[in-house]
């Protein structure tokens, strides 16, 4: 995997050291995320919108009702900014100052395209479904081409990123070490489950293995 | 509390009964969030950021270097989103098309305002730190003039705003429900600790009741 050039629009700014430009970095935290935030600008005004997101390759795939703002200003090949955050932790300093989080975040710019072949739709909605749910799409009925019309799949190529991580301990100054201040991190992850069958469930049907291997890791 | 207007900005289009517009239920979903997303537009561009937040009154604040990007573009008073999301479980359908997620969502917008009397940034800051870390200001070194200095806080008084949720099983197709599919609801939570004293930590220093107290409930 290659890096992203740094411009302008990528560039960590404050705190660079903390700054990554590199693919397998940047994926990685996309991919381990269920949700990102997508920014779109209309007539000067933005608007940032949580939603799904699977990564195939180098794009990012969206999907949504077809009737969807969102969706409709992603086909349109407008400008986006596709963020990811993972929050790790608080950083407990012993100064206000030093107070921080740690965290690992992408930031993706980037166009969309609409998927308007139904064979590469449903190769693509597939793929969103192996990759949120792996296993799920043999499982469960397919779409209709009625449903297909109303759904929206874009993707979008990705221009330029970058990501940005702080982790570890908090860092003080060096005269403020010995407060008997408590100082440290309250690290925060995400839990799954337990599973809640829904009421309508037919029968004894359990929770297939595929679902199970789910609990363990991801995060939103 | 008041409702806001719904607008062309503001309304929830897709799935409208899923949308709220009152303050107690997009203040409920803000004040339960660590971070949020914020959006800005430079040049017709989209950037999305994310940020630690707090709410005083019908203001948010937000807080950072005043070298940062996100800070600068916030004081000069150009319209920002601000998005908060929980994502609280998998919803697991018989069908690859009702397949959902149950989150709670608020998306504000508004325009920043730098705040340079240092008496009220001081009282933002405090206000700022016991919203996230309730008991820690009276801890804590605070911060010197210099690093007042080098800290910018925008106070963005909500314009509009509208909130989006969705909670229970699943809803199929009436004629998938006898399928031998499982479905149902993968919750997932945010969990806090255990704790991690810093190793530079000074003697036997206790984690204080009020740090305790924070991990029961909350949300980033």
């Amino acid at each position: 995997m290659s890096d992203f050039a740094q411009t302008d629009q990528n560039r960590v700014r404050r705190r660079p050291t903390r700054g990554h430009y590199d693919q397998e970095t940047i994926y990685g935290i996309v991919d381990a995320a269920l949700i990102c935030h997508v920014g779109f600008a209309h007539e000067g005004v933005p608007y940032v919108i949580p939603t799904l997101h699977a990564r195939r390759g180098d794009e990012i795939l969206l999907h949504g009702s077809s009737a969807s703002r969102l969706m409709n200003h992603a086909a349109a090949g407008h400008p986006l900014c596709i963020t990811v955050t993972h929050v790790d932790g608080l950083v407990l300093a012993r100064a206000v100052f030093n107070h921080s989080v740690n965290y690992r975040s992408a930031v993706l710019f980037g166009r969309g395209r609409l998927l308007a072949d139904e064979v590469e739709k449903m190769a693509a909605l597939r793929d969103f479904t192996e990759r949120l749910l792996p296993g799920r799409w043999d499982d469960v009925r397919l779409p209709t081409p009625t449903e297909m019309k109303a759904t929206s799949i874009v993707a979008v190529a990705i221009d330029s990123a970058s990501a940005k991580m702080r982790s570890g301990p908090p860092g003080d100054d060096e005269e403020d070490y010995s407060r008997p201040t408590w100082a440290g991190v309250l690290p925060l992850s995400v839990q799954y489950g337990p599973f809640q069958p829904d009421p309508r469930l037919a029968g004894n049907i359990p929770v297939p293995d595929y679902l199970r291997n789910l609990t363990a890791g991801d995060s939103p």
